[in-house]
């Protein structure tokens, strides 16, 4: 689910007033904390604004990776590997797995965590994943133009979506070919456009 | 920082009011979605429930580590290594440093991506480090009654505060033991006492 897209007024980074009480908050330190919080005049329920987790896989099949063409907002007609908020109740392997079908209409097998990459500027996580693909059918999910298959060497590297699918898919062609895979862990900062 | 302490009273699971506007929101399924969501009845605005990311780190001195004895609920009195929420802004790694020093009062140096555990009945995931304490100093945060460095074979694993505590500091020794240290990607369930 692109929650951006349907969730633009409330990214749960601003708050006016209590979904508790339906009061005003206020942002301030609670008793026992270092951090100015959102915490409702009234009742004094204090909430809390956390990272969200982005969950991503990159579907393998034959040698080659699925990318899917953005049919939404931001960065519509762009490329990227199929990836998506984790749902409350799932795990991780699960949800990129679920997000993989919902985007690429394909189905996977996870094999692997590849990527925990964090994106402090807009307070998220990616949490990547390497997928076996059994078979080679795939289609264009609700929020994707088109679905494609790449060799490595045709990765659309200057159409991919993100800062952080470019990191991610830069360091797999690396890994695949010196024919080692490793775990990254990384910082994708902020870059001059805003992503 | 131990939201559970602060924000029980809204722990990002239930909503009454809308955030945005402060009237009331109700349970649908937007358009173009598959899940149901808290969408305000008189702005429309859609809030996401998210899974939370809570960051440990598990501090290395002299072939010992070093836990804390929580001095706050749940599980008071029990043992566990540094861990606590993600706050916005932050990178994994360095949200891990800062939990240890606010709970252990010790400087680590984060060496590795050790463990991602998810707990889907919480909605919560963990993402644990390998930390190296370049000196042995350390004590007890406000959140922690004692802090102690283990050898492993002294873990008081009769004593630990949450499944994924044993979960990962089990998998741990292992590794020591063989000599190799994995990235670990898991679930750990809900236990019979709620854990």
């Amino acid at each position: 689910m692109q929650q951006g897209a349907l969730g633009s007024r409330n990214d749960g980074h601003a708050m006016n007033f209590c979904s508790h009480c339906g009061n005003p908050v206020g942002l301030k330190v609670p008793p026992g904390d270092n951090l100015p919080r959102f915490v409702c005049d009234t009742c004094q329920a204090i909430h809390y604004v956390n990272p969200k987790v982005v969950v991503g896989c990159i579907p393998e099949w034959d040698g080659q990776i699925l990318l899917c063409r953005r049919a939404i907002e931001p960065r519509v007609g762009l490329w990227t590997f199929p990836a998506g908020f984790m749902e409350a109740g799932e795990h991780t392997a699960e949800a990129a797995a679920r997000e993989t079908f919902e985007e690429a209409q394909a189905e996977v097998e996870i094999t692997s965590l590849y990527a925990v990459f964090s994106l402090p500027h807009v307070s998220q996580i990616y949490v990547v994943f390497r997928g076996a693909m059994h078979k080679p059918e795939f289609g264009a999910g609700s929020e994707s133009l088109e679905v494609q298959l790449f060799p490595h060497e045709k990765i659309p590297w200057d159409a991919l979506a993100f800062p952080v699918i470019h990191e991610t898919l830069t360091r797999y062609v690396q890994d695949r070919d010196r024919g080692q895979f490793d775990v990254h862990l990384g910082v994708v900062a902020k870059t001059p456009d805003g992503f």
